[in-house]
């Protein structure tokens, strides 16, 4: 059954594996006259890729987006927008000894038992891969939003155990790790290094800011604004869990401790994260997401075959140390096709304020 | 825009106030020949009413379901199923006060922002009465898994800061926290107490575990099984976080501490949560669920009136000290219902085991 | 598998059988704050109640609507909007006849083949009974498309072969076939009288004009507006052909013929029914529809029972000797709808009139 | 808003323009390991082309199909199936007349006022080159329905007033009309030619069999089977009017002659067209559609530039006669994928046969 599509106003639908054609998005539901060019795409399109030393895959990933559909121009023309990202530099070869083995931690187990396959190549469908579609589209929705003051920065939190412990948004984008407090990069760095080292890997925690939110935005209720950025957030690969606002911490503390005072310049503190009732509040949403370490690692593993076997399995080292700097570009792009697709919503009705 | 839906192949839609007519639910995609009785939603219903001094509202629910449609002597018929509840004791009288100022942590400010207006009789559509409909949607929801063997069950694993340190299955429904373990009840019991003492509310965090869940269910990239149970669970009003197997402590993690082996067994461990790839992977599936502390307090706030100006606010004492063990059967409902949809997908093309 | 919504944006789902407790509908996705009372429901539920001695069913309905919800202080509050119409007068006596045998031309066969079941109380699920519920909704339509200017307008244009050939629209409610020709009106009431004589049953033809409609409504390629009424109008039960302005006539012409040309004022002729590319043109809707005759007729007809055995059945003379004019308010009723769900389509991204 | 999609089970959605890079679909919801490959699609894309002199635009298109995702090693792997087909050929050059004139019967006007702007070469996103997507789509539906036994075939019954009065299955693919009656076929042609002659164009009707259709299919009472099928060719660009059975023709008929005896060995006539109630009654499925004659012509038309000023239009001779031929393909492809979303639906719960 279809699962492919994500969002009720501004739709995505993204197809494409790791090793086939490229990867790809159907963006239906863009309003028309958005300027929109090939160039957009390549700051976001580049953040996603492998950064640095520490953290990049050697396999290159030029990742140019074709605009195949629905620009007329250099403008939207209200027609679906296709974007396509050829693969290049895909070698199947040292995937072949996969082909019988099912690796710990990746999908490969739950596809075959789903599909009665599996795609050996790097995982086919279930490869990160996919997801530069959803930054590309994330692009698009950018546009979307522009005149709408809604601003989306994402950047990571935590990393192998070390935490940012200052905000500096100038500083995300300065170092292989999108974090916020160079510092504490340098530490993650150090982390990432050493993991690398033993043929290990590692997990962090990204946070997603979202400043300009007017109120009102959100669907009760099962539509809630919290309700879908959580499907948006945990639909990404390797994502285990999410918060909005306190998160968990919240369950800890007490009512008169939790709940943020209204006052007329606004909430006093912002505990709910920006939403109330599953809809915006006026005030800076915040979302943090777990993110598990990548599973490809150096070290033997113990797996089974198709048949049910047990082997041995030791994988080359050609991965990513950690996911979290790459997912963070994709998590700015999940939050920002939400928000577009709730802002549109919107204005079917839009919110009153008498 | 329409919000009030859930699902796609066992789908349901909620309406309804809290001091309206009562609150309903349609469950449309429900398999005909299903039995299905008035009283099959007795003992959920009653889960989901206060169940003990400490943590109940004076305020008595009876929560009969009647079914409008779709069953047919005794039977389900294919046709959409209506349920309703009617409210009852519904006393708006003391709301009257609440006309004019928005309560903090509620839903009240945001409501009036997206609407123009806001229900000042205990939050109407945004009351954590329209969950009573859920659970009476997964009554029905259970009735359908039942040949399937999943089963789902959710208990308080965290309350007021007192954590269950033991899982006895036949504990939960034997103490009004539905906590697993006896001895942590006792104090989550006692720091209910505690809270009601000093006019405060507590939260806590709801583990749901699914066990005879086959392989196979989810559907990628985007209705994965889990995005679907966090959108399921972060739609429920008083829940801030959703973890999935190990969760936060995942990000924190190696690779090699995270991964769980293949056995010719099954896993040999279960950090995962049962689920890789969005798709079940045939291990238990195991959810946390962060709920805030009830917003409404004994205690004097601020806040502001529908104009904005400052002013006090102070609720008399007749509501629940903790959401969570009400929240209990309703995480249940969502979960089962998730699964239900899932479970009637995955007949479309059932799972291939070869 | 659900299939009892209809609408993106304005969203209905309907319920109930015609020997339940009632028949009703949720209609989600209406805006806030429009005034709606139950006096609103009336007139046109009276419409669609058997308006006379010829036409009508003896069975008396009242059909008074009840609001479950979504509406408080007299205006709709964004929440969805359960309406509810509780059946009276419900005789299943004399149905028990039918328990085993199909009625030619209904239902009872494919829902027996469909569900392993068929309500033999006068149809259940399939009754026309259920578009009662349609009407209700369709008045809330009516209510939105209110400060749109825009007016749907059903009637009889052809039944048991007499054929309309002029056009008074005050005349549409001064008889029992809702014609606008009261000379046609009359031939027609005297085809009816001559059916019911002969134990038999008459089709016909219904128009529906839709005035006022901005350019700019329909989304291509699917969600095209002639697509969306032709499943509409085809999915009342009766209907077995959908025409959009000139229909099966525009096969026969020439393109010379059959083209618009457009002029400064407009449209010189309106074959294309206000709708070219999917997408209103601003000219006046058209659409006819074709309805069967009731297939409950007083003359022996051949089936089969449960078994295939072949068998005789003669039903009793309780029955509408023509559907054309009770399905009059239902066409209406859809077209709103799907006019409404549109029209709020259309304010995402406003039609763009340079 | 969306509107690109279609089908909840298996669905399709569609992108592209006549003159931009291609025109594509992607297939969300095909199951796995069905066999697929690029010449599969040859024939059907074929047949879409111009068939012959007369019937033929100039301008060749290839058609090829390229499978962008979700095939591996010649077999679906359950990912969601990108097909694309490249435009070639394409001239602009001499559409740059139309950038200020809207061509009458065409939807330059309605995207114009919708959108705020038009693709004036050769319709941009409205062009009929779209169905080439949809052709293809019918192409992967052919390979799912093929296990169930059911099999869509449609033709050419009448062109230009000329009516098929027989049936040879076999020689719809012989002539240029696909018309099922031979010496029909010579007369449409010889219509055809009479028509370029005088510079003007020729609709007809094309009606669709479906043979093999279990009872069980369609889902009341909104996505009925009939709704479905009425919607996918009311979508069809130049499609006017559709019919179930009897269509029009049943509006004149009694309940005497319209009902379909039941007889043990099934239906004794099938003026309902194979469905009742909305649900396939295991009778061939009979549908016909009005096709209108080609708007663009070679006399002289009237018409607006895009400041409302008149203007007259004269089109080269380049377009296709008659729509309809062309036309026979895209019907058979869409009933194919309704009937496909259907028999993947009723796996849910399968039809009951007891």
């Amino acid at each position: 059954m279809p699962g492919n599509s994500f969002g009720k106003i501004f739709r995505i639908t993204t197809f494409g594996e790791s090793h086939g054609e490229g990867v790809g998005v159907i963006v239906d539901g863009c309003p028309s006259r958005i300027s929109l060019l090939p160039e957009d795409f390549e700051k976001d399109m580049a953040r996603r890729r492998p950064g640095g030393y520490h953290l990049g895959t050697p396999r290159k990933e030029e990742d140019q987006v074709e605009i195949l559909s629905g620009v007329f121009e250099g403008h939207t023309t209200g027609a679906p927008i296709a974007l396509f990202i050829r693969n290049r530099d895909v070698q199947s070869r040292p995937y072949e000894v996969l082909r019988s083995l099912f690796r710990p931690g990746h999908a490969d187990y739950t596809y075959f038992k789903k599909y009665g396959h599996f795609d050996f190549r790097g995982g086919g469908r279930s490869s990160a891969r996919e997801t530069a579609a959803r930054v590309a589209a994330g692009v698009v929705a950018g546009k979307v939003l522009e005149p709408s003051g809604i601003e989306v920065t994402a950047y990571t939190l935590e990393l192998g155990g070390v935490r940012a412990k200052e905000f500096h948004i100038d500083a995300i984008d300065k170092n292989a790790c999108y974090c916020p407090d160079p510092v504490a990069a340098k530490q993650m760095e150090e982390a990432l290094s050493s993991a690398k080292e033993s043929g290990d890997s590692l997990g962090g925690v990204i946070e997603v800011r979202v400043k300009g939110c007017p109120p009102g935005l959100g669907e009760p209720v099962f539509d809630k604004l919290d309700g879908d950025l959580a499907k948006a957030v945990m639909s990404v690969g390797a994502v285990k869990g999410v918060e909005i606002g306190a998160g968990f911490e919240a369950a800890r503390l007490k009512g008169s401790e939790n709940n943020d005072p209204i006052t007329p310049d606004g909430f006093g503190t912002n505990r709910a994260g920006g939403i109330l009732g599953g809809i915006s509040n006026g005030d800076e949403i915040l979302i943090k997401a777990a993110v598990k370490p990548v599973p490809s690692i150096g070290q033997e593993q113990d797996t089974v075959d198709r048949q049910g076997r047990p082997a041995k399995l030791r994988l080359d080292g050609r991965y990513d140390i950690s996911a979290v700097p790459r997912v963070v570009p994709v998590l700015e792009a999940m939050v920002r096709i939400v928000l577009t697709d709730h802002y549109l919503r919107s204005k079917i009705a839009p919110p009153v304020n008498p």
